[in-house]
């Protein structure tokens, strides 16, 4: 006998309808985890296709409207559009409400938003690192968090019970789940996903350029470990181009320190120092294994992709 | 009712028994692609293991053993290692025999090997742009090369009959098969591979120097694009090497576009060019669609991966 299933909320809203919320509002939906899912997007046609694919009960034209009698509004908005929406939806803001987010970057985020919270109401900033390289409301699906590290960055302004229920919400949804202050958030992230993508956008960039090379024999052979990098710099372009410009610091510090260790490899291959390469070489294959002990990728060979062959 | 198999070769030896040559030899035992199989390895425990999973039909202790009598003779050892191997088995080479190779660079093969190729004997290099992150002769599976790429770069000793039937061998295995010459080889890879590869490297071992983001923080996190690098950063020491090593002026040729492009990246980031930033970023975006248009990549997100979830 399995125990009855308890909503942790009565009203979820969600302002902004992309991937994350979209995977929120089918998880919350599968694991009965609020009563009422509540969408906006500033987009017509997202709006529209919310409501198509049933993904919120209800779906509204302005913020504001949405957020009306929510116990959680959870702002899914792109990191540089927090500010204007939070400031948009604060009248509307039911007292004893809790406002969250999933912005990749924490600091800005609660410089933007915190001002904007009305008393009575509290703000636990959220960053669930689960994500594809598709986006809008059609590329949400309801397992996307499960294993996945969602990461609570409380503030002044956040009360414990409001955490902890925000906790038990990504819990429920499958995620694990860590407390952490957002300046230590914005430079771990800096160095596990925000320069890591920089640097795939930079080299996808180069290949495009390259006369030489022209872009059919680029894409045809890209198996090689090019094609891993296209799939980062496929990712949302206005999100990213947020994320760097609101975690600058960290991603300059990091780029910073990768370029420094980028020209003593180069040095390294135009010296010819082979022993040099190969102790680099050999360290950077023990963080793999880590990750794979960690259950954070399989150990498939080539992530257990399967490519489907075209020509038959 | 089938056509009756016909073997390409008679007797195909495998110098070096690592993840494409078990790959290869499974895959010719599986299409009935050669009479028999032999094998060399220098290491004894890889000779060990290929007998003990019946990878040969036969291994040789010595590589001048393992090429008497063969019609192929497919060398599988790492770049740098390619001279040596391939003065040790030119007395023994049968007239009339193929030897070709499976290493990443293409013009220092030809000059390390074509030398001692003896008068009667040919040389068809070749690169099968395959592989995954595991090395050693357990890592090899039959279907490696499907809907893969194989390039071959025949030199003024590649006789067409030689190429054609190379060609075939690589096709019945399922690889896409061009010729191109060495030059241009080894400035596509450097686009496509290398220059990721070292990259990757790159990013990984400067995640590994942060003292501030502990090792076990960069792994709990890697799954927001950090785990992908690891990935390839993952591959073997040795060949990788070898390979930049040996494809030196393309890869710093390649290397000086990408950090130019970095830089001017970084600068819109630190001059808060949003609108530079994401012009470049959708750019980039349209390359992956070519990819899975392609059919070189799997269009499922996050390449269709499956992680195992650890604590249940």
């Amino acid at each position: 006998m399995t125990a009855p299933v308890v909503p942790i909320y009565d009203r979820v809203a969600f302002i902004g309808l992309g991937l994350i919320a979209s995977s929120m509002a089918l998880s919350i939906r599968q694991f009965g985890l609020a009563r009422e899912i509540i969408g906006h997007d500033k987009s017509d046609e997202t709006r529209a296709i919310a409501l198509e694919i049933g993904l919120c009960d209800c779906v509204f034209d302005t913020a504001g409207a949405a957020v009306e009698g929510a116990d959680l509004v959870v702002l899914c908005v792109p990191v540089g559009a927090m500010g204007e929406i939070a400031a948009a939806i604060a009248p509307h803001l039911k007292q004893g409400a809790c406002v969250t987010d999933v912005g990749s970057v924490k600091q800005a985020v609660i410089e933007a938003v915190a001002a904007h919270i009305p008393a009575g109401v509290v703000f636990v900033p959220a960053h669930p690192l689960a994500g594809t390289e598709h986006s809008g409301p059609r590329s949400g699906f309801a397992t996307l968090f499960q294993n996945r590290w969602c990461l609570l960055t409380p503030t002044k302004t956040s009360t414990p019970e409001a955490t902890a229920r925000l906790r038990a919400l990504w819990e429920r949804m499958g995620a694990n789940v860590d407390e952490m202050d957002a300046a230590h958030h914005d430079l771990v992230l800096a160095v596990v996903s925000h320069t890591p993508h920089l640097i795939a956008y930079t080299m996808v960039g180069v290949a495009d350029h390259l006369g030489r090379v022209s872009n059919s024999e680029v894409i045809k052979y890209s198996a090689s470990g090019f094609r891993d990098f296209t799939r980062i710099a496929a990712s949302d372009p206005t999100m990213w181009r947020d994320v760097f410009l609101t975690n600058k610091d960290a991603v300059l510090d990091i780029l910073g320190r990768f370029t420094e260790e980028l020209f003593v490899l180069q040095r390294a291959i135009r010296m010819g120092d082979g022993d040099e390469l190969y102790a680099y070489f050999m360290r950077t294959r023990a963080i793999r294994r880590g990750i794979i002990e960690a259950g954070q990728d399989t150990a498939a060979p080539d992530f257990g992709r399967v490519v489907t062959k075209k020509d038959g």
